[in-house]
């Protein structure tokens, strides 16, 4: 038996990787179920409600010795608590790499616009049939992870594999779809301050730092915009609860292509002005212009951090 | 330009892959060339003599910024020298990782017994032709690296691939080629003691400390085992030249499956018989029995030193 989990505060293509990746395995005559590490976002609550899909458990542990396959992330921070004691049987995922086994392993890592994108290779190269469930998660979390193809991590395959899934999936306009993601994304009404910054926060181990990115991307950034003083309180909370060096806050305009980002305090404003050559705002506020992707251009411009 | 790359102190599954691994990423478009880190040893100059394929160039540096493609390991330790300058684009492996990047890249790794079996599933999953000089490489790195399917490491895919692609190479009898091959890695005549020691040695960082695995697979274990004094002494040397904490050299009998390996001092001696639960022969050697696979067993047992 495999457990398959994506990262920590999951998005669209984390859960719907870890659902897709567990028929795959199955198909190779593998048992595997797909777990979860934390509570779906309203985007991938709208996919899996859309199409009827049950919602893989929550698991924060694992007992030692069980066999793991992660699926879009590869860093423990970002993974299952106790990673260490289990085995790691498969990667699938397009992120940097930050990883340490003992053993041998599965690994396919590409770098293309969402783990699903892999997916959908890895089941055409098998010659296994793709169901038009699935088509239809492998599209939702493509178009959720490229922004509908607007984040630069997309590639030329990302488009070429939307297409071919849609004559599968047979959703009537993908535009519209795209925005029906969006919107859903968008709607935070629901939750409180601390969650908007968890929504989609990584943490990573920069020249011994802990660094912590959230990012929330929206067709409707004022929502968060006007909660400023808010969010600015509660990150300088998290960041001593959580024993952060440094935590920022993206707040991604989706169909304006642009990143406006708060900073808690001087070290992360150093970072914005120095690092992302950002315009300064206010004194907490600062404009990212069109660096929208955490992973292409935020974390290497982070990773140059001294 | 990709440079592609096998280990240091390359065997003929790091030679073979990068040379093999070069033509698959030009018929992807992409221009590629294949380096490698030290001197041959006598069974890949065999194949490669026998074959009529050129010899890649030795380069230990390349400029900042180029472009890299690692075969067959991917720990910084086995690498090229200066690897954190240079942008790893692929890595194509069956050994646990050590990796850490920047940024994304494309990673094809199986628990398989070979990167040349990895290979030849690429080529395949790609509708690529495999020329019959490229499955003859193949199957000859594929023998050398299972031992002829001796190895724990073999799967059933490898001796699957070995038969698909001996339809291309027609190889008339693979058991006599396997022992060409391995009389070839057997000769040792021309080698000097520190050539044999460092032959397949490979590095690892275990616990802080930096213990080196040497391994002879040969024929004819009683050459290595009657130089066991010169042996012993060029051991103890390397360790102190090198900075190792701890050095053993195993000489693999074949045909046998049997592992006797050489440990130069208490340390060495203690992880034998503690880790490897070895038979003492004298104050410097040890009876491993079967545990003849670096990557599978030795490592594995190594990596639960305190």
């Amino acid at each position: 038996m495999i457990y398959v989990v994506g990262h920590k505060a999951p998005d669209t293509d984390a859960i719907v990787s870890a659902i897709v990746f567990a028929e795959f395995l199955k198909l190779k005559g593998i048992e595997a179920q797909a777990i979860k590490l934390g509570e779906l976002n309203m985007e991938t609550k709208f996919v899996l409600e859309k199409f009827n899909v049950y919602t893989p458990e929550t698991l924060n542990t694992l007992n030692a010795g069980e066999k793991i396959a992660l699926v879009d992330h590869n860093e423990s921070a970002q993974s299952i608590d106790n990673l260490e004691a289990l085995n790691i049987e498969y990667i699938v995922d397009h992120h940097k790499f930050n990883l340490k086994t003992e053993k041998p392993l599965n690994i396919r890592a590409e770098k293309i616009g969402s783990t699903a994108s892999i997916l959908y290779k890895m089941f055409v190269e098998n010659n296994f049939e793709i169901s038009k469930l699935n088509a239809s998660l492998l599209i939702s979390a493509i178009i959720s992870d490229t922004l509908f193809f607007r984040s630069p991590t997309t590639t030329e395959q990302d488009k070429t594999i939307v297409s071919k899934l849609n004559e599968i999936a047979q959703i009537e306009n993908l535009e519209n779809y795209s925005l029906d993601l969006f919107n859903a994304k968008s709607d935070l009404s629901e939750l409180s301050v601390d969650q908007i910054i968890k929504l989609d926060m990584k943490k990573f181990e920069i020249s011994g730092k802990k660094i912590a990115v959230g990012v929330m991307e929206t067709t409707n950034p004022d929502f968060a915009l006007n909660l400023k003083s808010e969010i600015i309180e509660r990150m300088n909370e998290i960041k001593s609860e959580e024993n952060f060096d440094g935590l920022i806050f993206c707040i991604v305009d989706i169909l304006k292509e642009q990143n406006t980002t708060f900073a808690p305090s001087e070290f992360e404003a150093n970072i914005c002005t120095e690092l992302f050559n950002a315009d300064q705002i206010d004194n907490v506020t600062f404009d990212l212009g069109s660096l929208i992707s955490r992973k292409k251009q935020i974390i290497p411009k982070l990773e140059t951090l001294n």
